[in-house]
């Protein structure tokens, strides 16, 4: 694809346009996530949206929705339809469009074949044939997390990108086909030299804060730009550059990461993808330390989080997720008078399930939580959100108290997220 | 406003359209869940959305979002950018588009005086001011949580409102002017009516199989109409009919809902928010039953589900995250001579850890997973994604073998998902 063309003077900024499909997407029963996600990831290669739109499963308002946006739109990606079934028409909506043949790939019908062969133990459904389908002239893109291929073709001087409807599928073939197509036209075309981004992540400090530490930086940001942005427990800081050539791009970020490292210091856990799993297993090896953890509140989710973490058996042990008060005394041997005494949330309950997982496991450095995720379950003096969380290692223990606001997945969420981050801090202190 | 118009035929459902206006959806910073909440108050009304669109704070692109609108729509509801600073440009652009001059409305103006000075205890910046103009013909929109009012007006045969972008005001907004409004208006015009939807959820078939299943019954569809819909791991089934009233739209999916329940039986486990976790629960709370969980490659990832549903310590016991194999063997009392023989990943291993959780926890059931979540770790004879999957209880035990497709996460969210759906049909078959 080239992405410039005639809609565009030179220097000025490509169109991009979105076109979520889905009478669901429509009704409001499902909240069209894909369309954010996707700008987000356009934005971070330097491609602004200029349009958003949703259109149902109704190939006359999608036909039109495919006209405008050729007309208007330098770079259209159309997210859903590509399923197996009758109201799956995103691909012979645009065909049609278009104007092109649909033909049939056979690598992809083969390869539909071998994994229903191979994973589902049967043979492939009529119905999946349609997905093997592509427009003339157009390239498929295989989706390595289901049945429906992407699509690309360029029509005239724009560029039109087919991708599956649901989240993960979509993030994947974003991730591993659209984004690395745009980012070689980009550089290819020579485009006002490239855009590159780095994002540094921060934890333990809230957005308006770190706006306010960066307030000099952020007055004075021409090139490159800085951008604080809220994430899920954490603040992003996005840095982008705009440079003759990738190395010119990445020396001035290197330049402005420099300072705003020496003004957040250690609140910056990582940069980039990774997340704060990552970073606290890159500890973790780097000191050839173990881990285990003793859950309560949060049922599995920081073990599952850790777990995520490609390569993370070399580190995590595993641990007990002890819901019940019993399990708590028989597996960590936590006091059941204590917990009589002072609850099961309490600081005295979070130290012994940390010491007894820590003692069961044989871990270097043992974390534990617990806390009422709500919604029921509180009082005055313990409410919902409150938690303790304790680390646990050869050196000594620490615990924290905290109360966080949110639902029941919402404190989940920040319990894991502040453990995380005791953990990495106390890793931090304990480097060499 | 009368809703019916030239636009439509005698009969014809209403076009609705909703537009959101602001920069930071459009580039993925904030989520448009306000259109969705949107078309979910329409749905309750029987007024279907037929486009959304979102637009920046840009004039030019509001403006023809606007001409659009008022081209193809019936209704209009555009949200955001009623704000009182310099790039909030709905009002004006609406103004500008239907070519209305725009008067200043004394009444808000003294409203907005008479809060300033109550609630913040200060005088009314000039900015707000801005917020009390009105295009000419049009009504202004009391707004009782802000200070941005909507406004009101009918352009040909269009009805368009403009109500507040932040969430609580739009909300508020909708309840308490737009929707007493519209219904008004739809039964003045003999239009009343509602669109009622029932998603139903299934577990263990395709999408395509379920269009297959049902293909007599989609081929018959008119009211309700019937739409099949991959989700993460299952399948959605949404039923939506339109009816004179909520019983009667009612009473014409009860009559659908059935006669699918008759094609796809057990393969249905809930409906409309009861995820997966949830419907185990429901079935584990009616038979008061516990589950205890040993989880190796998932790390977790079933416990944090299970225990998202409000009220799970009434049956989830808790369990053990056994991700080294020595923690296998020491705390669930796995032989280390079966995991020598067979590996970590196998039948046998599965088996022994979900007796061993079982005893260990005191709980009725168990389950047991182990696998290889990849990258990593694979081999021919076992390939990433290869697990077994263990429900072990007093009546017996049971074991699965599968090879999950996808990235990491893929595979650790297919195996919890499979391993609840087993342990549901365990329960299923042990129902009385």
């Amino acid at each position: 694809m080239s992405v410039r063309g005639a809609k565009q003077e030179q220097g000025e900024p490509l169109r991009a346009e979105i076109i979520a499909v889905g009478t669901e997407l429509l009704m409001g029963q499902v909240i069209n996530t894909n369309a954010a996600e996707i700008a987000t990831m356009l934005a971070d290669i330097g491609i602004g949206v200029y349009y958003q739109s949703v259109v149902g499963d109704n190939s006359t308002r999608l036909a039109e929705a495919f006209g405008t946006a050729l007309e208007r739109s330098d770079l259209v990606i159309a997210c859903g339809g590509l399923g197996p079934t009758e109201d799956d028409l995103t691909r012979e909506t645009l065909a049609a469009v278009v104007d092109r043949p649909l033909h049939r790939n056979e690598e992809w019908v083969t390869l539909l074949e071998e994994r229903f062969a191979h994973y589902r133990g049967g043979t492939l459904p009529q119905n999946n044939l349609r997905q093997a389908m592509v427009p003339e002239g157009a390239d498929l893109l295989p989706n390595s997390r289901g049945t429906a291929p992407g699509v690309y073709l360029r029509q005239g001087r724009t560029a039109v990108y087919l991708i599956p409807g649901p989240p993960g599928e979509m993030r994947t073939m974003m991730r591993e086909q659209v984004l690395p197509r745009l980012t070689r036209e980009l550089e290819r075309d020579g485009r006002t030299g490239v855009l590159v981004s780095r994002v540094l992540r921060v934890i333990g400090i809230g957005e308006s804060r770190v706006a306010e530490l960066l307030q000099t930086l952020l007055a004075e940001q021409t090139n490159p730009t800085i951008a604080p942005l809220a994430g899920a427990g954490e603040v992003h800081v996005r840095v982008t550059a705009h440079g003759a050539h990738r190395e010119d791009a990445e020396h001035k970020i290197e330049r402005t990461v420099t300072e705003i490292r020496a003004i957040l210091g250690d609140a910056i856990y990582g940069e980039d993808d990774t997340d704060l799993p990552r970073a606290v297993g890159e500890l973790l090896v780097a000191q050839n330390r173990t881990v285990a953890l003793a859950e309560s509140c949060t049922g599995g989710l920081l073990g599952h989080r850790l777990t995520n973490a490609p390569g993370s058996s070399r580190y995590f042990v595993g641990g007990v997720v002890a819901y019940s008060y019993a399990l708590k005394s028989s597996a960590l041997g936590v006091d059941p008078a204590v917990i009589e005494r002072d609850g099961a949330v309490s600081d005295e309950v979070a130290r012994q399930m940390g010491r007894g997982v820590r003692a069961m496991c044989g871990s270097d450095v043992a974390v534990a939580i617990t806390g009422i995720a709500g919604p029921g379950g509180g009082t005055d003096a313990k409410p919902v959100g409150l938690t303790y969380i304790a680390v646990v290692d050869g050196a000594g223990e620490e615990v924290a108290r905290h109360v966080f606001h949110g639902d029941r997945e919402g404190v989940k969420q920040r319990a894991s997220q502040t453990a995380l981050d005791m953990l990495r801090r106390r890793l931090i202190a304990a480097r060499p």
